[in-house]
Order: C-alpha cells, then sequence, then structure tokens
C-alpha cells in the first residue's frame, strides 16, 4: 500500500520534472509510512521521496519508533552536528538531484531560507494527492461515522434544559475517548442565539426552553475523520421555527439527490458547484438568506481535504471522494440550524456513511 | 495588560526599524488580544499591529467571538472578494507602511509569496517575545501545576500489575478533562523497556513486576501549560535500578542546586548552559551515559518555548522565567528513568511549582 502511494507523488514529480519531494505535513508522512506519532504544531520530522529511496529525517526520539511502524524508509538522525539541512545535502549529493517538490501550504519561511541553497526548491499543493480514498480507508472513515451516530445517539440522553454548552461537550468528549477513540475537532455546541455562531465555542450558557441546540462534532479513529452536525429544540418550536427546520432539511436533500441523479445520468465526476447551487435553490425559493460558508468539504485524515465542495471551486466528486453536505441557515444574533451527514461515492454512486435521524429531535424538560 | 504587551511588540519593531508586525501563531495572537479559538493547525486569522492600530484580520465565522472577547481590536473581514492580501493592503496603503515585520518560523512559503509585494518583509523569530511572565501568568501556571500534581497522585491509585500503557493515559485524560482542564501534550506512560524511548506513545503493553513507569504528562489551564515526570517502579527494583533512580534524582537536586547558589551570589541571569552541565557532571561521576536531551525548557503558553535550558545555548534563567528541569538515564532496549519538575524565577530567586514526591514509589501487586 505505501509502495502504490510512492509510486503515486513519485508520478506527480515525474509529471513536473522534479527529482524529489520533501514531504512534511503530518497527515502526508503517516499516509506514506503509517507513522503517526509526530505532534503537528511542531516540527519533528521530514520524508524526503526521491527515485531511489525514502528516507525519514528525524529526531533520536523517534528513532525507535520510526524502524518499528515504518520500517520500509531508511532512517537518518539528526543531532547538534547534523540537523536536517546537512542530512538532505547528502542525499542530493548522491543521487544528484537537481529539484525538489515541497509542500508550500506547510514549509515555513525559515524552512525554505534554509534549504533554498541545496536545490530547485519547486512549490506543490498536493491537495488532491488524498483525495481518492482506497477500501481500507473507506472502512475505517465508516467505523468513524458509526461512531458520531452512537455518540449522537447517546448525546441525545444527557441533554436537558439547563445543562450548559460545555457540560454537553464535556460529557460527548468522555465518550468517544471512553471508546478508545477522539474527538476529530473540538465539539460545537450552542444554544439559542449561539447556534447562529457557525464556529461556536461552548461557554457556560444554560439551555432555556425555546431554544435550538446545535451540534456539530467529529471522531477521529486510527487517524480517519467524521463529521457530523444535527440541531434539536429545547421544547416546542413554533410554526416559523419548524420551517426553518424543514428548509435545512430540504435543502441537504436537494444537493443529496442532485449528486445521485447526476450519477444515474452517468456523470462521473460531479461539479461540486452545482450541488452547492442546489442546496442554495432551496433557500432563496423560501425566501431565507443563503449559509455564509461552502456546503461541504472532503475528508480524510484531516477534516477539511480535497475536493472541495463550495461554489467556488471547480473540483469534483469521483469514485473514491468522502466529502459532506451541510447546508445551514442562521439569524445573527438569534439563531441557527445545520445538519451535515458524510457521504462516500463508491462503484454504485453517492451513498451516506452518517445514520442519525434527522427528524426534529425535541428535548422537553 | 493587552495594551502593554501591543507596546512591547511595537517596540521591538522600532528597535529593528520595522513599521508594524504580523502576528500569526495562535499562542501570540492570544498573548495579544485574549483570543484563543482558532485551531493552531489550521490558518483562521491573522493579527496585523502597526503604530496606529490592531487589525484582526479573520473569517465572518469568528466575528461574534472576536468581538465579545477582544474589543480592543479592530475587525477586518475576509470575503470572497477581499482576502488577507486586500485586507492587509488597504491598511498598509492608509498608514504608509513601508516594511513588516513576521514570524519566518510560521509563515507558511505560499503566505510569504501571497504577501511578499506588498511591503518589505522582515523575518523575526519572537523567541524571547513571551519568555518573562507576569505575576497573572505565573498565578496560572501554578493552577496548571497543582493539577499535575493531583493528576499524579491518583495516577498512582490506578497503576497496577496488568493495565496497559493506553489505559493508564485514558484515565489520566479523563481525570484532567473531568476537572474542566486539558493535557498540554499527550502522555508519556511507557514500562519496562519502553521507558528507554524518550516520546514513547502509549501501547497495548501491560505492566509486569520488574519494571519502571515512566510518566512525562503535562495538564493545561486556560491555555498555560505544567510539565512533568515521574518514574515509578512494579515489584522490587534490585540495587542497580536503585542506584539509576537515585543518581537521575541527585542529578536534578545538583541543577537546582547550581541555578540556587547563583542567585544568591548575585547572578541575575543564569546561564542554561552552566545549569545541564551541573546535571550532566553527576552521571559522569557515576558512569552513567549522558541524556541525549536538553536538561529542560521554558513553558508557558507552549509547553516548548524560550529559553532554552540546554548546553547547546545562550539562554539565560532570569526573573519572570518558568522552565523545567528534566535529567534522565536511558538504556536502549532495557529501561529508562526521568524526573522533571517546574520552576519559576521570582523575586526571591528560583521557586519550584511542582510538588509531587521524589521517593522512588513502588507499586506492587
Amino acid at each position: 500500500m505505501f509502495e502504490e502511494r510512492l509510486n503515486h507523488l513519485r508520478l506527480i514529480c515525474e509529471k513536473n520534472t522534479v527529482d524529489a519531494f520533501l514531504v512534511s505535513t503530518t497527515y502526508n508522512i503517516f499516509y506514506l509510512t503509517g507513522f503517526a506519532d509526530y505532534i503537528a504544531d511542531e516540527r519533528e520530522g521530514f520524508l524526503f521521496v526521491t527515485k531511489k529511496g525514502v528516507y525519514m529525517l528525524t529526531s533520536p526520539l523517534y528513532s525507535d519508533a520510526v524502524k518499528r511502524i515504518a520500517p520500509h524508509v531508511t532512517l537518518l538522525l539528526t543531532s547538534s552536528e547534523a540537523w536536517y539541512t546537512d542530512l538532505l545535502k547528502n542525499i542530493i549529493e548522491k543521487e544528484n538531484i537537481k529539484s525538489i517538490g515541497f509542500e508550500d501550504q506547510d514549509l515555513r519561511y525559515v524552512e525554505y531560507e534554509e534549504f533554498y541553497n541545496l536545490a530547485e526548491l519547486v512549490p506543490f499543493t498536493l491537495r488532491d494527492f488524498r483525495k481518492h480514498k482506497n477500501k481500507e480507508e473507506i472502512e475505517a472513515i465508516e467505523k468513524a461515522c458509526t461512531l458520531a451516530d452512537e455518540l449522537f445517539t447517546y448525546t441525545q440522553t444527557i441533554i436537558k434544559p439547563g445543562i450548559s454548552e460545555k457540560e454537553v461537550a464535556l460529557e460527548m468528549e468522555l465518550f468517544v475517548r471512553h471508546h478508545h477513540a477522539h474527538l476529530s475537532f473540538p465539539s460545537i455546541v450552542a444554544f439559542g442565539t449561539n447556534s447562529a455562531a457557525i464556529h461556536h465555542v461552548p461557554t457556560d450558557k444554560k439551555l432555556m426552553i425555546g431554544e435550538f441546540i446545535l451540534l456539530d462534532f467529529g471522531t477521529k479513529i486510527h487517524n480517519y475523520c467524521a463529521d457530523i452536525s444535527r440541531t434539536l429544540f429545547c421544547g416546542t418550536p413554533t410554526d416559523e421555527q419548524k420551517k426553518m427546520y424543514e428548509t435545512v432539511k430540504k435543502a441537504q436533500q436537494a444537493a443529496i439527490d442532485f449528486t445521485k441523479e447526476k450519477w444515474k445520468s452517468g456523470e462521473k465526476a460531479i461539479g461540486t458547484h452545482d450541488v452547492d447551487n442546489a442546496a442554495r435553490m432551496i433557500f432563496e425559493k423560501n425566501t431565507f438568506p443563503s449559509f455564509p460558508h461552502s456546503l461541504g468539504h472532503g475528508i480524510g485524515l484531516e477534516v477539511h481535504e480535497a475536493p472541495a465542495v463550495s461554489r467556488n471551486t471547480k473540483d469534483t466528486l469521483d469514485a473514491g471522494t468522502i466529502y459532506t453536505i451541510e447546508p445551514g441557515l442562521y439569524f445573527s444574533g438569534q439563531e441557527g440550524i445545520r445538519i451535515e451527514d458524510m457521504f462516500v461515492i463508491d462503484e454504485h454512486g453517492p451513498r451516506q456513511l452518517t445514520h442519525s435521524t434527522k427528524e426534529l429531535i425535541v428535548i422537553n424538560a
């Protein structure tokens, strides 16, 4: 599997007449080696892929772990005498490397400056590199989705008037950790007016009758992520609130139906621009404001990765892509609703991976 | 408080004849504004500090939160029409800015390329910017240290022969989350031969009689971090194992004593190079190998920040610095021991912030 992915990267190099690639994101290092111990926030290693070799440049602190987890890579250790630049220099000379691709959205200015004289440095995004998931990846993500559904079922049992956003978020996290998984991002738990803030961070606000409850959360198992949103109501919603909820649900269904119809009609690369539009049209019809974010996003090792699912992109959904569809309706200072599910395109077309109910769940005192 | 810190940054700019500063790390954005909602892994905003203004450039998703938490900054929102470059351009023209400092260890290549034509971009490390902690910061870190001590007390009650490293790590995390705090990094829990791997990631390995138990863990409260290590023994240690443990303890004490003596002798900026050496000499005396890492590190909003505490630095400990001292003794493939505590230098000199016992704790079946 790693050999196949390394060859994919080498093919990208060949097409772009680049001799080697310096992989720096922890996600791509994991994807190419299975090694996941680096902390994303700190630079703890590089993977250098040449025509002949695969080198992990890292600190002696990781020596044993790399040997155990990624025996297919050549381990080169930094020391006070030999820093990354020195290690790279040796390989470059030995393999007569003239040009090196690098991840331009990740490499720091100071690193670029340091490596600048080693060879011609060629910026790459690699943004489509992990776009198409294989069978094992799809299975891993399905497991994360199953746990996300279970988490939603559990969360319904703890939400009661008087509970705070922070308390709900904590209980959700504990549930996931008890299941030996992680959150894929800090949960959004937003009550009442807070639900209109799209990236709300949970506060001490307590739930009151008459408020929407917006939950946007994710689970991560073996490095693969799920992401799902549901909106509930505490007490009895007004007709207008019911209409708002149903409109978001309809908008999501319109986008889902659109992808299915396109697939049936033989379209094997569905422009996400059109999918986004299919959802937005439902809001327009109901004279509701359009949502100020993308309809969705690709997801895998990262919560946000290719393809983009947005009106501002030419990205497409095709076999092997995994993505979210999450329209929302927000009235700033008042209330917000979002419904989000995950999907994969497999050989039979689009298939939903999260299965929590979308009926408006009402919490009573 | 924020005004004082902003003026500190402006003074750095003035000294370096730079007109403005583009702050990009989530840590420094928090330090200058109190706003902590950005995810460190994704670029969700910049803080642009000029002679006249303080601008938060961010997505509309964060609009309400920034207004609430950081009312002292001018909010400028990105959109599909106005990206960071456009927002910066407006300010640069209005305030006639010719040169901009930036965090060279954080800014990505692609960002540098994007901003390159706006003004002269001047690389900075800002590595000493948060080196000296004020009273509130020291109090915040003391709270984190107290919880770390409590966590160690709790952890002793759960460690038993047969428990796995992963189980211990999970219970530690749950304890911290129940106390409404976070881990400052994933805990290192290492049994037996695993304790020789300095950055060991917990596995399913179960604890057996005759093994060392190395714990290296941290707690984070309101964004400020603690970091502590203790090594326990399961069963009855041999005389050689006791000697190893006592040597690590002695090495740490030698470094602690060294800082206290230097302070008493009137030294107000103690070279960490010498502190590191004071600990290493104890291993040499006992013909044990020296540890393959720094003696310690500064700590605050980040687990690792200035000052460096290492033989490879000219950094110093002085009033307001908070740091760890953590010598270790490792025999690859066999066993490892590390003892780590946190310290502050206040008006009376070095003071220990973590208070867990350093006597060798023995776990019995």
